[in-house]
C-alpha cells in the first residue's frame, strides 16, 4: 500500500511487444528508478526500520536482482533484514552462483534452518540440495521432526523426476469425511500451503482416490460426504516419472496441479503448473544450447573460463571430424590438381548437405522431446524425410548444376555437382533422422551429439561424392 | 467408476524415464488395448447407448487421437456421440489439419455454435479463429448476446498477445462486498468457470484492486469485507503484452493465474498457467525449428509438399551463400594450384568457425528469448564472447597447427592454419553475438536468420583468411 501512496501509476506489467529484459520492463512500469533509489538510500544509510517496512512491498525476484547488483556487505545487510520467508524466496530467485555463495560461505546452518522452516517442502529440499552432506545434516538437526521427514523424502528422489518436483504440502481427506470435516482439515493446513487448488481424497491406506476443487467445497452442503462430490478425472503421476514426461503430460491434459503417488498408489505430494513452467523453460534451453554445441547449463553469467573450457572440448572433437573430411579430400589431390575449380565447388556440396541435415535434425530432435516421435511412427518419418530429401535434392541439384554450366560451360562438372548434391541431400535426410532416433534408443540426449555426427556424415559424403564422381566423369570425358 | 470395474490397475501415469510417446505410455497403463478395442467395437457395431456411457470415462485428448486414427465416418460417428462440451475439448486436442477439416467441411454452424456455448470463452474464440469471417458471424448469430460479446472481444486481440490468451470467465467482486456476498457470486459463476484459483476484487469502475484465494475465502468470517482479506501482490498484465513476455513473467513470479487489465486498469480477464505451458512449448519449438532452418510451425504431420517447399527455399538461399564462399576460393586458384594441400585444409578453418559461431548464436538467441540479454548487458556479453573466442581460437589454432606440422612438416602451412583459425574464431564470436542482437533490434526473430548469416560470415572469412595468409606466407617462404 505504502508504494501506492508514493507512486501514482498502478503496478502494471506492460510491454512494447519486443523482447526486452523482463525485470527491466516490469520495474520501469513500477518506476524502478523511484523505488530502487529509495531502497539504495535506505540500505546505504542503514535505516533498519524504514527498510524493513519498505521491502515488504517489493517482489522477492526484484530484491534478488537488486542484491546481486549491490556491494557484498550492502547486499548482505539487506538480505539479513528480510523476514525468513522472504529470505527463502530471494535465495530461490538468486543466480545459481550467488545462491551457492550465500548458502556455502555466508549463512550459518541455523540461519539456513530458519529459512527452510518458512519454505514449502519442495523449495526447502531445493535449497538443501545445494549444500554438502554434513551441512545438510547440521541444518536438518535444527528443524522439527515432521519437516525433516518431508524434506529428506524429497531429497531422496533423483533430480529430473516427479518426486523431486513435487511438494509435500498438500491437503488430503478421507473418502467418508464430510465437507465440514474437509474444511476444518483445510483450516489446519499450514500457512505455507497457500496456493492450494484441490483437496485430495484418499482411502484408509492413503491411496489416492480423487480430488475436490475448492469451488466445489465452498458450494457443497457441509454434511455431504466428500466421496460423493469428488472427481476422479485427475490422472496421478508416479514419483519416478521423468520430469520432461510430466511436463508433456501437463500440457497434454491442461492441468493446473496433479497428485503424485508411489507404486502402491499412496498419495505422496502434488506438482503445480508453475513448477512445470520452469521445467519446460529449462528443458527448452537445454535442447537449444546443446544443439548449438554448448553445455545445457551455460548462462550469460557462467564463469568465463568454465564456459571457454566446456566449449573448446566440443570444438576439439569438431577439429577431429574436420581432419577426417580433410583426409577424404587428400585422397583426391590428383583430381583437384587437374581441375582446381573443383576445390572451389566442393564446399558447396558439403554446405548444403549440412543445412539439409540440420533441417531434419531440428524437426526430429524437437519431436522426440515432445514425445511426438515414437517407435510407431519412426519408419513413416524416415520415409517422409527421405522423400523430402529426394525432392529438394533434385531441385537444388538442378539449380546448382545449371548455374555451374552457365558460368563454366563445363557439362561434366555441372553434372557432377547435380548428382553430388542430390545424393548428399538424400544422405542428409536419412542420417538426420536415424542419428537422433538411435541416440534416443541408447538413452543419449539427441540434442547433444546429433548435429555434429550428422554434419560429419554429410561433409565426408559430400566431399567423396563430389570428388569421386568428378574423378570418374572427368576421366571419362577426358577433361584436363 | 465404470472403468475401475473393468480394469484392475489404477489409472496411473508411469514412465521408464526415456522419452516415449506420452499418450502411448499413459494409455498402456490404462490398458489401452482393453478400452480401445472396446471403443472400436462399440463404434463398429454402432452401439449408441453403450458408446455414450463409455466415452464419459475416456480423456478427450485420447478420444481425439483415437478419432484421428479412425476411418472418417467412424470418427465422425464417434464425434457426434460426444456431448457438446466433450466435442469442444476433442476439437481443441485435434491436430490442426483435422480440426480445420471438422470446422470447415464437416460441422455446420449450428453444431459449432452448440460446441462453443459449452466452452470457456478463450477456447470458443480459438475455435472461431479457425473459421472464415462469414462462418464466424453465422455461428455468432446462434449464441446468446453475453457470450457473443465475450468471444468477439477476445477475437479482437492480435494473436500472441495476453488478450488472445486470456479467458473472460472469471469471478470478480466489489471491494466492499462481504465474504458471504463473494461466495454467492462464486455460486452464480457459470459451470464453465470451474478451474477457479482466485476471486478478483475491483472498484466501482471495475479497475483491478487485488485478489482472494479460495482458501482465504473459505477460512474467513462470512461478514468480513473482501477489502480486508484481499491480497495485492498479483501484478496485473496488460492486454497487449506479448505472449512470450507473459510467459517469462509467469516463470519469473511463479504464478498459477494472473489478471489481465486494459490501459485504464479495468479487469478484462485472467490467464492461467496451463495456457502458458502451451505458449512456452510452442515458442521453444518455434526457436528450435527456425534455428534448424525449417518453419516454426512444421510438424511431423505437415503435408509433405508444403514442408518440402518451405525447406527448399531456405536451401536455395543457402546455395547462394555457398556460391559466395566458392567465389572467394576461386580468387585463390593460383595458390591452390601451387599447394593442393590447401584445398584439403581450408574446409577445416570454415568448419570450426561455423561451430564456434553456432555456440555463440545458441547462447545469445536463447537468452534473448528468455529476456535475459538486454541493451544493458549487450556490451558485456560481446566482450565475454570475444574473450572466449580468443582463448579457444588460440587453443584450437595451436592443436591444429601442431598436428599439421607433425603430419606435413610444413611450418608455413601450420602457421597459416593457426592464424586463420585464431582469427576466424574471433570473427565467429563477434558476429555470433552481433547478428542476433541486431536482428532483435530490427524486430526480426533472431532464431530465423542468425545461423545462416553468421555461417556465411565464418565461411567467407575462413576461406579468405586461410588462403589469403597462405598466398602471402607461401610467397614469402617461397614454398612451391
Amino acid at each position: 500500500m505504502e508504494r501506492d501512496e508514493q507512486i501514482e501509476t498502478p503496478d502494471v506489467l506492460e510491454f512494447d511487444g519486443d523482447h526486452e529484459d523482463l525485470s527491466e520492463t516490469v520495474s520501469l512500469n513500477r518506476q524502478e528508478k523511484l523505488w530502487t533509489e529509495l531502497l539504495e538510500s535506505l540500505v546505504r544509510e542503514r535505516k533498519d526500520t524504514e527498510l524493513t517496512s519498505f521491502i515488504k512491498e517489493v517482489y522477492s525476484s526484484d530484491i534478488a536482482d537488486f542484491i546481486e547488483k549491490m556491494e557484498q556487505e550492502d547486499g548482505l545487510y539487506l538480505f539479513r533484514h528480510l523476514p525468513p520467508d522472504e529470505q527463502g524466496d530471494v535465495l530461490y530467485e538468486f543466480e545459481d552462483h550467488v545462491r551457492d555463495r550465500y548458502l556455502r560461505d555466508i549463512l550459518n546452518s541455523s540461519e539456513v534452518a530458519a529459512i527452510i522452516l518458512e519454505q514449502p517442502s519442495d523449495r526447502a529440499a531445493d535449497i538443501l540440495a545445494e549444500l554438502d552432506l554434513e551441512s545438510v545434516s547440521r541444518v536438518l538437526a535444527r528443524i522439527p521432526y515432521e519437516d525433516r521427514v518431508k524434506v529428506t523424502e524429497l531429497l531422496s528422489y533423483p533430480e529430473n523426476t516427479a518426486g523431486a518436483l513435487m511438494t509435500k504440502d498438500f491437503v488430503a481427506v478421507q473418502q467418508n469425511d464430510t465437507v465440514k470435516k474437509a474444511i476444518s482439515t483445510l483450516r489446519r493446513a499450514s500457512e505455507r500451503t497457500d496456493d492450494i487448488q484441490f483437496i485430495y481424497v484418499v482411502d484408509e491406506e492413503g491411496a489416492y482416490k480423487g480430488h475436490i476443487s475448492l469451488k466445489q467445497l465452498i458450494l457443497s452442503r457441509p454434511q455431504s460426504r466428500v466421496k460423493r462430490i469428488m472427481k476422479e478425472e485427475l490422472l496421478p503421476i508416479r514419483a519416478y516419472t521423468d520430469r520432461e514426461d510430466v511436463a508433456n503430460f501437463f500440457t497434454r491434459y491442461d492441468f493446473i496441479a496433479a497428485p503424485v503417488i508411489d507404486d502402491r498408489g499412496v498419495l505422496l505430494g502434488r506438482i503445480t503448473a508453475d513448477d512445470i513452467l520452469e521445467v519446460l523453460q529449462e528443458e527448452a534451453s537445454e535442447d537449444i544450447l546443446r544443439m548449438g554445441g554448448v553445455s545445457g547449463e551455460e548462462r550469460l553469467t557462467t564463469p568465463l573460463l568454465r564456459t571457454s573450457l566446456q566449449r573448446v572440448v566440443w570444438l576439439a572433437v569438431n577439429l577431429g571430424t574436420a581432419f577426417l573430411s580433410a583426409s577424404v579430400i587428400q585422397v583426391f589431390e590428383k583430381t583437384i590438381e587437374k581441375v582446381v575449380l573443383l576445390a572451389a565447388l566442393m564446399p558447396i556440396v558439403a554446405a548444403l548437405g549440412g543445412s539439409a541435415a540440420n533441417q531434419t535434425v531440428a524437426l526430429v530432435v524437437r519431436n522426440i522431446a515432445l514425445g511426438e516421435l515414437t517407435d510407431a511412427n519412426t519408419r513413416s518419418t524416415v520415409t517422409r524425410e527421405i522423400t523430402i530429401g529426394l525432392i529438394n535434392g533434385i531441385i537444388i541439384g538442378l539449380i546448382a548444376g545449371i548455374i555451374i554450366f552457365l558460368v563454366t560451360g563445363n557439362q561434366a562438372i555441372a553434372l557432377v555437382i547435380l548428382l553430388a548434391l542430390l545424393f548428399n541431400l538424400l544422405v542428409a535426410s536419412f542420417v538426420g533422422t536415424m542419428v537422433p532416433v538411435f541416440l534416443r534408443k541408447v538413452k543419449v540426449d539427441p540434442a547433444i551429439a546429433s548435429s555434429m555426427m550428422v554434419a560429419t556424415c554429410t561433409d565426408v559424403m559430400g566431399f567423396s561424392l563430389f570428388l569421386g564422381l568428378a574423378s570418374v566423369l572427368l576421366h571419362i570425358t577426358g577433361t584436363t
